[in-house]
């Protein structure tokens, strides 16, 4: 094969481009229609735009300007779990009713693999060690189910949420096929749409493409803001429009506590009539490495943590809170006009994010070299990027233990959003949820736990100054309950209520089961 | 010799521990008299007194009481640096005042070896791998110079601020030992005063002394609220009436951000008219495994977090905080005639607190076992067990990343109160006072760093869904300015302001300097 037919040698010329071919003579025919066809469905026009303006509006210095421009999120648009209490039961029911009218769908961003977490599969088929060795996968599909059921149950009508799920084309066949196998977890398997994001190469700091073997580029998905070309490009617009949806739940597949289609979410951007809405935690320290949404010119964004200077970041209000403590969990709420709007409109103005990264190529001499600092750029767009379009918005604070604990990295790494944090992070939340509906746990010698363990899965100030309890065992009480059993906490009292248990605790669809350890 | 010499073995018959001679023919002659020594010295009447008391009240079950009991601090006992801002500077006016007249002393609670760091000195003597590698009691020795001379400047007189270190039985040599060799780190001599705290036996659940092994008892020391005893039996209470000290700050020897006799926190306690104070951090996370401040029948007292039920910790305030949220770090402020009162007439009133163990012994057949579960129980009294006698009280609110970072635990461990946490967090607040002071960071490219690292020494929320920056290496800023330098930020300006750093930075009393790292 020659490259010179149909044109691709002088299009990679016009698109200075021409350096990856420099190893074609030294490849197989295989390897040369793999390449080929790789190429020809490249648009290097785009592409070259995409790392201009990328580039540009990376190297403006925009710290200056960001910290004068900022305004916090205004109270109106604020709903928290912990200042409006009042509210939340309203909200819910809101949310519920939207549910059971099937207006609700949800949106998981997939496309990433486990690399930081040493996995080669999608971050979602992994099992965190639960008592039930459930993937987060099945955690979301689960919660899904019993939401059906509960707005099914409330309102007395069949309902159905359907759930769309982008992968990349790294995660795709396998995500597919782990959801055929497993039946898709009891979910009807049309509810279930799959759908990928786009790639882009990576490139050096000229804008060269970056070859990571003699006859293949250097390829990363576009980001979680791929999602709105994608969208667009793989009918998914289309799909909810058919289903009726009024409005997406978008969330990242590695929070293990995610709320998935949170009726309080949904109902409180309903009620406020927001066309988008982003779910936060507070941030409590200024150098938290947290974005945090905000105003910037009176447009909604989320600004992250590398943009701003210390002294914005400890500011204050009166109340002492931080100014700007809404910090980004990945949640968010979209009405669906807004997001059609978006994906037909507003795609194409959202410029590529610059991330600097160690990028292994292959060098003029044909070896791969894997540098030790960042040598070239991939290109992202984020999937909040589109918050500057809201006309409307809302914000609701919720609570970081109860909502968020992301699975980031293996457990070898220094302990931060590893399984072991997420698993405890759920266990600690169930066993909350079993002692406010009434149940206490004890240990071998038959005493009552205190409710509050020595070594919770939150961080812990210390014992501050006593010193008493060392010799304590008492690490997060092992308790799990199905998603199939409580979405939220609720149902439990009959279970549990005046009952003293033995953890390892586990309540599923089958009963309650104490599975006590033989000797120590 | 013959334990029946001067009716030993009449004493211990009478106290019900005649076991603890049981071994006596097997010891040599002078395993026989290090025994009787130990023996005559102690008074088993009180022991089994201490017993009785602590076992009893310790098997009450409080817990349920305690709930309907608890109120938190009341606003106007409460001075908080993010809420009452205004107010910082008079406080910390008044307080210099103090100290400048000399006024103020501190009070180290030292007595705890190091070993669950991992070592066998006392924990002052830790190095966590600072630039300077300095001690804990360095840092906290140059604190108290810095802070006398500010005092001496701002108010043109000659001060000190006297520094009563308790250490105990297995601490006391070494710690006089490492002062002594480094020349009290600059501080005057006879201005660094050493007690000893009181030791007690460990004891099975039966009231027994634990022996551990055939001629010895296993002892421990009586919790840092030994404080109160070791002051009267030791005189201290009668060197600080001598010296005319008025206020004495109270702190524990782990935390390397303690700011050693802070002025604001004197000022406050003064202003406010308390006889005691305590320091505590906002707790935000309801199953965070500390104690709190608040008032239990009218009175001020730590509530330890195993103490109350989850319902009580997750209550809130109208303003979204946990209502009990005064989280205690062991650092407390004491007027003089409180703490006399205290030594002279309150202490015998407190109970010991019973903390279960797993306690090597001697079993009957003279082999040393080491229990996997608890076994029996060490008796300590608690050093905030004196709230309940204040009859005025002040609370001070301060933030966690700036005031508390308690070192406890080996890096093997799970990366809490850590060397590397400990040394992250003081050299983070540094890196933030140099920022605040007007300089930069530079990194290896000549850029400047953003404010705040991708993993600073707090915990991050993560990065909410973005995926850049995933090859960062932004580890905290390597920084260190020598208390000498600065006591809390100030006077940095003239150093660093509009000036551009590349770490590691370290600023003491001979300059600026910046170490350059060669290669990678």
């Amino acid at each position: 094969m020659d490259p010179n037919t149909n044109g691709l040698m002088q299009k990679l010329a016009d698109a200075g481009q021409s350096h990856l071919l420099q190893f074609w003579a030294e490849l197989s025919p295989e390897e040369q229609a793999d390449l080929t066809r790789d190429l020809q469905g490249m648009d290097f026009k785009e592409i070259n735009g995409f790392f201009k303006n990328a580039m540009e509006t990376s190297s403006s210095s925009k710290q200056e300007k960001m910290d004068a421009r900022m305004e916090p999120v205004p109270r109106e648009v604020l709903g928290s779990v912990t200042r409006d209490r009042e509210c939340l039961k309203e909200w819910e029911a809101v949310g519920l009713q939207c549910i059971s009218q099937s207006k609700v769908a949800v949106l998981l961003l997939a496309g990433g693999q486990g690399t930081r977490l040493g996995v080669s599969y999608p971050k979602g088929m992994y099992d965190v060690g639960l008592p039930s060795h459930k993937t987060l996968f099945q955690i979301q599909a689960e919660r899904i189910l019993k939401l059906q059921q509960l707005a099914e149950q409330k309102h007395n009508v069949k309902c159905s949420i359907p759930w769309y799920i982008m992968t990349s084309g790294r995660t795709m066949e396998s995500t597919k096929d782990f959801f055929s196998r497993n039946n898709y977890f009891g979910l009807e398997k049309t509810n279930v749409v799959f759908f990928q994001q786009g790639m882009l190469p990576a490139m050096d700091y000229n804008g060269k493409i970056i070859l990571e073997s003699k006859g293949k580029l250097s390829m990363a998905p576009d980001g979680n803001g791929g999602l709105y070309r994608a969208l667009g490009n793989q009918g998914v617009i289309d799909d909810m429009q058919r289903r009726g949806t009024e409005f997406i739940h978008v969330y990242c597949v590695d929070n293990i506590l995610v709320k998935v289609a949170d009726p309080a979410f949904v109902g409180l951007c309903v009620k406020k009539g927001a066309e988008c809405g982003a779910k936060v935690v507070e941030k409590t320290n200024p150098t938290e490495a947290v974005g945090v949404v905000c105003k910037v010119d009176g447009r909604y964004q989320v600004v992250e943590y590398s943009e701003i200077t210390l002294a914005t970041a400890e500011r204050r209000s009166a109340d002492g809170r931080l100014m700007f403590n809404a910090g980004n969990v990945a949640n968010h709420f979209f009405s669906f006009p807004f997001l059609r709007d978006v994906v037909q409109k507003h795609e194409p103005q959202l410029q590529h994010h610059v991330a600097q990264k160690k990028i292994p190529y292959v060098n003029a001499e044909g070896q791969l070299v894997k540098p030790d600092k960042p040598n070239g750029i991939k290109m992202e767009k984020f999937v909040f990027d589109i918050f500057q379009f809201a006309k409307t918005f809302a914000v609701y604070e919720v609570l970081r233990e109860d909502e968020f604990s992301p699975l980031k990295n293996a457990d070898t790494q220094e302990g931060k959003d590893t399984p072991t944090t997420a698993r405890q992070a759920l266990m600690s939340l169930h066993h909350r949820w079993v002692l406010n509906a009434g149940g206490h746990f004890i240990d071998e010698n038959g005493r009552r736990v205190p409710a509050i363990p020595r070594d919770g899965a939150a961080g812990r100030v210390s014992d501050g100054g006593t010193t008493n309890l060392k010799d304590g065992t008492d690490l997060p009480i092992k308790c799990e309950i199905s998603p199939l059993v409580s979405y939220g906490g609720e149902g439990l009292e009959e279970l549990v209520k005046g009952r003293d248990f033995h953890p390892t605790l586990t309540i599923d669809e089958h009963g309650v089961h104490e599975l006590v350890k033989n000797g120590v």
